[in-house]
């Protein structure tokens, strides 16, 4: 039994997820711009109400993107400066998949398959595919990608769930590339710390997980492309 | 006595440095760009060569900018999760006024005063203004700014010691306000974590520091301006 402790600011969404045994306890709040000041305190609220010390906890999982280049550095020191402090390994998530987890559950039928969608801003998406696994998690179905929706490759002949917020700002685009209307996680905007603990979970159980300084971030995107927003937030 | 560490990463240098009992060591580079890689490597780089745990450690200081956006985050990220995991306070301390503490070290006259500058790009420097206080170290004579080198307003009647990189960039702009030729020091290019270290002793001494997430970062810049430099690194 162990005590995990997982983070994900990649996004608007900020949020922090508490595993203590068999009971998981989150923060979260829809908060551009504040993460750096709200991060910490969640950690230490979900602390509390579990009524554990950091020192009990056995490792740490965090979203490491892609998303907003500033979120996802922030997620990645507080969770390297973190695990260094307490000696812990470090499992990194990958956002979209943590977004992809909360597709609809449907049985794992051969042809269904998930596309997670992050708005990228400056007219792109991040993007990554994935298929329910047997153990109701979720695997990638082929890397992750940005650019813009309409340029995007899927693999065929699926019957797709959309996840993400970059459905709200593309879905026109998206859904000329789909065989079939698909169906649109209606609740699941963002990755949620909760999403990216249960994925991270099976990894800490068979004594996976890195060294803080191997915890690295994935931007995917790599020149010069700032949104707006992050602009506004330097 | 006490262990103390510090950081710091808010320019082109990324620097940490480690005070057990009377001994300072300290790592540093030149690596634009590469500070999150670096950092957390140098960290324990010391702490093996100091033959301590980092649970031995007693505080940690941060050089809380103002600098490169990117790397203050990371430098406060960083520190905020290491003392989030160690149960320790945290010293943020002007990366101006540890670029200062390098200056040549004069006789505490009344009218010798230290100009630090830090390059901002996009025709800016970050600025403080400082002078050498009885205990060696230095005290602001004013708020920090950034701006315009020209712009630069400065308190008069003073024998000026110039420190920083902003003197490289905006050296004839700089001359041309102060009222003779100044001292330049010619080593100090950058703020360095040892300086960071010996002015946050003396908070930490006398009981000071803050919580983790009162560790606040100064940007200085609230505007969309990322250098060239930064956008390149996204």
């Amino acid at each position: 039994m162990s005590n995990l402790l997982a983070i994900d600011t990649a996004t608007e969404a900020c949020s922090a997820a508490l595993l203590v045994g068999d009971a998981l306890i989150e923060r979260r709040e829809l908060a551009p711009r504040r993460h750096a000041e709200l991060i910490l305190p969640m950690i230490e609220s979900l602390l509390a109400e579990a009524g554990i010390s950091r020192r009990q906890l056995d490792g740490i999982a965090v979203g490491r993107g892609p998303g907003a280049f500033t979120g996802v550095r922030l997620a990645i020191s507080i969770a390297q400066g973190l695990a260094l402090g307490l000696d812990l390994p470090v499992v990194p998530v990958s956002s979209l998949a943590a977004l992809a987890l909360d597709a609809p559950v449907e049985a794992e039928q051969g042809d269904s398959a998930i596309l997670a969608v992050i708005d990228a801003r400056m007219g792109e998406i991040y993007a990554g595919t994935f298929r329910r696994s047997v153990d109701g998690l979720v695997e990638a179905l082929g890397s992750e990608s940005v650019g813009h929706a309409d340029k995007l490759v899927l693999p065929g002949n699926r019957r797709w769930s959309v996840v993400g917020s970059g459905w709200d700002a593309y879905r026109e685009a998206l859904a000329a590339l789909l065989p079939a209307t698909p169906t649109f996680a209606d609740g699941a905007r963002y990755p949620q710390a909760r999403a990216v603990l249960r994925l991270a979970a099976p990894q800490f159980a068979s004594g996976g997980g890195v060294l803080p300084e191997a915890a690295l971030p994935v931007y995917l995107r790599d020149k010069v492309a700032l949104t707006l927003e992050e602009q506004r937030a330097r």
